[in-house]
């Protein structure tokens, strides 16, 4: 075991020696070009399986141009990708999408935003035709490092830079976080909710900003101290609901912008003695397996279909890759925005 | 939005022309070759920062044959991937020692044995430099795939394959699984059990051969009713330990092979009236974290650093990919298996 010796690859110059062929003829009928005479062909194929010769990708790149792989670049640090079941959902639909496609999913994960210039490298190299980028904060540089590679972008959400010049022809697919926020609070009301508290996402993400602007639409008289910000993460919301129930003791309601986050606001208010929904209505926002309905009570949500935004992002990206042959089930070149739903539990 | 133009990629064509070169010219300066007169390898590398241009890697791979990148599959569903933390755990240990070595982390995602064709072929694409594969199952045709690719590869756990020939220079990383199982049934005998039961893993995975084989070691006449499969699941723990229950209601403890399949056990165990450690002792195997501490009560078990072995797989394949630069902190180019530990806590 202590000199392990890879089989080599067979080279383009042994297929031709034993057709006995040039290296040139030989190249020719591998890249499937016109202007061999048949008996070669058929003597170079014959060689062709007899050794097992893959031809080099990255050679053959260079002629098709294409290598049936999407790169998923995920702008969070690789603990947060794989604790937070949002992602592994949306891979989901876009590992379903690309494989009924015959498309590699290739994932390149990162540390830190000090990975980038690698990961564009990586964008830039020919290796993938497309990329789909969940960048989730609004300062984020990966999309830009992906148009500069010059390869076809989707991106998860709706990006955040408002300069015009760098937004023009960007894609995205998201849900209507702003109409799914509204509807929540709209449901809080028509139980008769009247102080109504929100802990919002991470402010530098559109999702987060866009929900608190639907909460604001509905609510635009509230008190500012019946909103708090918290980071998609059980913990946060512990803590942002332990704040709110420090500033208005008398909120009888709360609008969490993830269902992860209201898992966590419903063990402070289980500890600090408030009975869910009688006491304090809680709806969440995303309608995520193994989270709402597994909360004590069950979860009033607002419902997106995390899965099948995946789908449509690759979908998206394999007509912009190929826009004769992309999958004629996206209508058009354009983002999408997915309607979201009130999913009415024991919550609220 | 309905028409996106993706900033086109500046070519080498366009690099020679703002430089008043031949494309030859150009070409032989952004590859490095020598005899280019230096007035003119200085416009055309003045005419590369004026465009941005990016040598497509797919050409320079031609002639340099390193990606910096390394590619790590997984012979499971992407929904088992994303709900045993076991992997996550093992990709955060390579992760972070690629991103050390500046290697971008290449994950190529699988739904089932009918993909392996399309990711043998993506190894065999000059994509990246190695492959880590995680190949559970012995009848796992993935390994051979990436030897036929000719890319240097390390296995996760150790292969299943008896066959002296493709076994032939096969690197993995693996923990003493058989020596922990040894350790798990000793204890239980040491706290004064006698009638050990054992959930094994599924048993076309050499783990679970392998920890089966440990426990038969110490126990070697155990009545075969005492020994059930799970799946590496928890509801598979639960249906094993409830068979076990049914076949042998004498049992004083139990030697799971797996933290996740004892945190079924342990359910099973409390709705049968059974008390831990009192009536029935359990120990698992992992020491898998947010797993083995979080039980009721937490679960003495057997460790295995599953982060640190990601690392070690991580540095054998770069120092196979690179003899001369590897890194060094790996002593030899042979396989590793890792030593485990019991560690102690409420449950036996």
């Amino acid at each position: 075991m202590s000199d392990p010796s890879f089989a080599p690859r067979p080279t383009l110059e042994a297929v031709a020696a034993r057709a006995g062929v040039s290296r040139a003829t030989a190249s020719r009928v591998v890249n499937g070009s016109e202007g061999v005479r048949a008996p070669l062909v058929e003597r170079v194929r014959q060689a062709v399986d007899e050794l097992g010769y893959v031809p080099n990708q990255a050679a053959r790149t260079l002629v098709t141009r294409r290598n049936d792989a999407i790169a998923v670049v995920v702008a969070e640090p690789e603990t947060r990708f794989f604790t937070d079941p949002f992602f592994a959902q949306q891979v989901r639909g876009i590992s379903k999408e690309l494989t009924a496609r015959d498309n590699q999913l290739v994932l390149l994960l990162t540390e830190g935003t000090a990975d980038y210039e690698r990961v564009g490298r990586y964008l830039a190299g020919g290796h993938v035709d497309g990329a789909l980028i969940f960048s989730l904060h609004t300062d984020d540089s990966l999309p830009t490092l992906a148009r500069r590679a010059g390869v076809p972008t989707v991106i998860g959400g709706r990006p955040g830079w408002t300069d015009s010049d760098s937004d023009h022809g960007t894609l995205y697919v998201d849900c209507d976080n702003r109409g799914g926020a509204r509807d929540a609070v709209r449901h809080l009301l028509s139980i008769g909710r009247r102080t109504i508290a929100h802990i919002a996402g991470p402010l530098d993400q559109t999702a987060s900003v866009d929900r608190l602007d639907g909460f604001r639409d509905v609510l635009p008289e509230t008190d500012p101290a019946l909103i708090a910000e918290g980071d998609f993460t059980p913990e946060g919301g512990a803590s942002a609901m332990a704040e709110l129930l420090r500033r208005r003791p008398d909120l009888d309601a709360v609008f969490a912008a993830s269902d992860v986050m209201a898992s966590g606001a419903l063990r402070v208010l289980r500890t600090s003695g408030r009975r869910v929904p009688e006491d304090v209505a809680v709806v969440g926002f995303d309608d995520m397996v193994s989270v709402a309905e597994w909360t004590d009570p069950p979860l009033t949500t607002i419902r997106q279909d995390i899965e099948e935004m995946g789908r449509l992002m690759a979908r998206l990206l394999l007509r912009a890759v190929a826009p004769s042959a992309g999958p004629q089930s996206v209508p058009a070149l354009s983002s999408i925005v997915t309607p979201t739903q009130l999913v009415v539990r024991a919550s609220a």
